[in-house]
């Protein structure tokens, strides 16, 4: 039996063998929550000339003399080319029209009143120098950086990203993953339940977990309890996918055939078994092409704890996006600890009047015990320790 | 020019008239991040038997002296039936198999060394009742309630539906939602630009936000600045879609003309303007069937600032979905704020050491300013104050 590496020690041998995916070219509409790999610069000023902040009429402004404007035509959104040569005239404009030529500020329409062909100002309305134009460039400069590689696509990439342009994105590509359920025990979700059998659950919870991260490309796939049957499905889905998650099967039982099976299609070992309750099992390798293989303990809250620890993190890593900061958070109540092994422990979040995290333990009676987590966020990281996390101490918390 | 409402009354007016979208059954394949629209209940005792814990070996303790078992066959994860008889032997097991009858101890296999057809127990081990066993119905009862209504499906919802074999779920259906950019001033991504035009952004931005809470089934369409070709389109899309989000059009300029589309379709406005910097303009409005009408500024800024507080919890409360607690975070410098009216600052986050939630103001220049956003994760709320926000003061945040 293998030495029990601690839980950073393994992050960091995940981290340093994890496969890189590769870019791809996709329209700006195929892009939405993807992850960028391309800078982008601004393609012009911002705003690209003097814009029209409200909707009114544009002056010369001069010594502020002048309360009345005849109208000299419109300059509405989207339109150019006129140019103010009348101190006594005006121009009519939009929000976000460009400014007229000739013109230094812009009196709102509701500032004003209409006396047949003229704009008047109300008596109330002091005009000031520029007023209500948003100045070309000042937002940013043509050529600036406006977004690096590394970002999601959220609804302020995307803004920039149309703006500026950029009618084809680079982002990162999503690797093919295959999560396999290994158990005799497993029956069907719509089959009828033989004694001592369980509903297969393991292989559709991580599937959801990875596709709310954008990993949709997964195909579960179901194997028998029995070496050869394994091997055969495992060097299938090794030529035909990227990253397999195997649910089952790493334990020292005389039926956990996965990282026998494994071993024999030559992928390589990097890690078997981590200092933590639960899913102490933990198995990643790396196969011959490169395929990354995490192979989960089969329990259902085990295998989630090690998905939300270590697949999803290294998955993210590995397609680019910038590695967010750690989230801390504190105990609301005490959680035991163990002297040798990293606990993980479901909690529900809760932020109080002050801004503060509060993170309740749910801990779970046994690592099947399930039912309670969806009352939870995700869980917290215990380091071994030989008391209690006291009440009020920042842990490192881990979304589901 | 209608009064002001303050930002509590339009969003309670808003979520007092958002219309229900109704259920729909789909296979739980079809499920992942779907809200949940019935109720879930334990199918069985979970664990379904007394469920052993370690691959190892099923005994009959006694009084403890018996240290050598003679193997009398196996119980592996998935098998049912045997019966243990003599107090000598032993069954070997799984972990997830149902422990054999007339068992009540779990020996783990490396707590045993094998003579022949024997397994001898390690000086070292010292077995207690009922140990490694996961007894039957411990974790819940069957019938114990497990999910309710309103809970988004993400990892471990997956795993409790799937566990306790619902095949087919009742969960909410989700509003086709057309987003109409209106502006004659918008040029294609792809397209050169002219003098005086601006590319076409707020509605693919909007369209992601919306993505990215699951609402993908998401028309973008564009309307000229004319009032009876923007009539013609909004009554088309009324006829085909349950929301609507207008990008502009909704101030008092002399081609706003979305306001008097909409009411001239029959479309109730329900408020128009709010107390609120950026977005002031935002209108909201029911169709004759009850179509949902918001109407945003066309500002940028303006317009994500709308829809992370109003449009997209409004849609969220109305497919079901449990409101979440609202976040509070602290201020990390002060913020300016106004006496009339609220005040949307974007901010960065960052959890400190304490498991505090630090909110840094980077406030936009303009309502026109986006290029910044990428670098926040959303906007607080300040409400109408005389003097600015002091840094550390707790404010409630939006996520985009």
């Amino acid at each position: 039996m293998s030495e029990l590496l601690s839980v950073a020690e393994a992050d960091q041998r995940i981290r340093a063998r994890m496969p890189f995916f590769g870019s791809e070219r996709l329209p700006l509409d195929a892009v939405m929550g993807r992850v960028l790999h391309q800078e982008v610069q601004a393609e012009r000023d911002q705003p690209p000339f003097d814009r029209v902040m409200m909707d009114g009429i544009a002056i010369m402004l001069g010594d502020g003399a002048t309360r009345a404007f005849r109208r000299d035509g419109a300059q509405l959104a989207g339109m150019s080319g006129r140019v103010l040569r009348d101190p006594g005239a005006c121009i009519e404009v939009t929000t976000g029209a460009m400014l007229p030529d000739g013109c230094d500020g812009v009196i709102p329409i509701e500032h004003t009143r209409r006396e047949g062909e003229q704009f008047v100002l109300l008596d109330s309305c002091v005009p000031a120098h520029r007023q209500f134009i948003h100045a070309r460039g000042s937002d940013c400069r043509a050529g600036a950086a406006l977004l690096a590689p590394g970002l999601r696509i959220r609804a302020p990439e995307m803004a920039v990203l149309a703006a500026n342009g950029v009618a084809e994105v680079e982002v990162a590509r999503r690797p093919s993953v295959a999560i396999v359920a290994t158990g005799d025990e497993l029956a069907e979700v719509d089959e009828p339940l033989a004694p001592g059998q369980i509903r297969r659950s393991n292989d559709r919870a991580l599937a959801t977990a990875l596709a709310a991260r954008g990993f949709d490309d997964v195909q579960l796939v179901r194997v028998p309890d029995e070496l050869q049957a394994t091997r055969r499905k495992l060097a299938e889905l090794l030529a035909s996918r990227q990253v397999l998650v195997v649910s089952g099967g790493v334990s020292v039982g005389q039926r956990d055939y996965v990282p026998e099976a494994l071993r024999s299609l030559g992928v390589e070992e990097v890690l078997h078994r981590v200092a933590q309750r639960p899913g102490k099992p933990l198995w990643f390798g790396i196969g011959p092409q490169g395929q990354a293989v995490f192979a989960l303990p089969g329990n259902p809250v085990s295998a989630l704890v090690c998905a939300a620890r270590y697949l999803l993190p290294a998955l993210e890593r590995a397609i680019g996006l910038a590695p967010p900061e750690p989230m801390r958070v504190a105990l609301a109540e005490a959680a035991a600890t163990h002297p040798a092994l990293t606990c993980f422990v479901p909690v529900r979040l809760h932020h109080d009047a002050e801004g503060r995290a509060w993170a309740r333990p749910l801990p779970c009676r046994t690592s099947g015990d399930f039912s309670a987590l969806p009352q939870t966020h995700g869980v917290v990281e215990l380091p071994p320790a030989g008391a209690a996390a006291a009440a009020g101490s920042a842990v490192v918390f881990h979304g589901w």
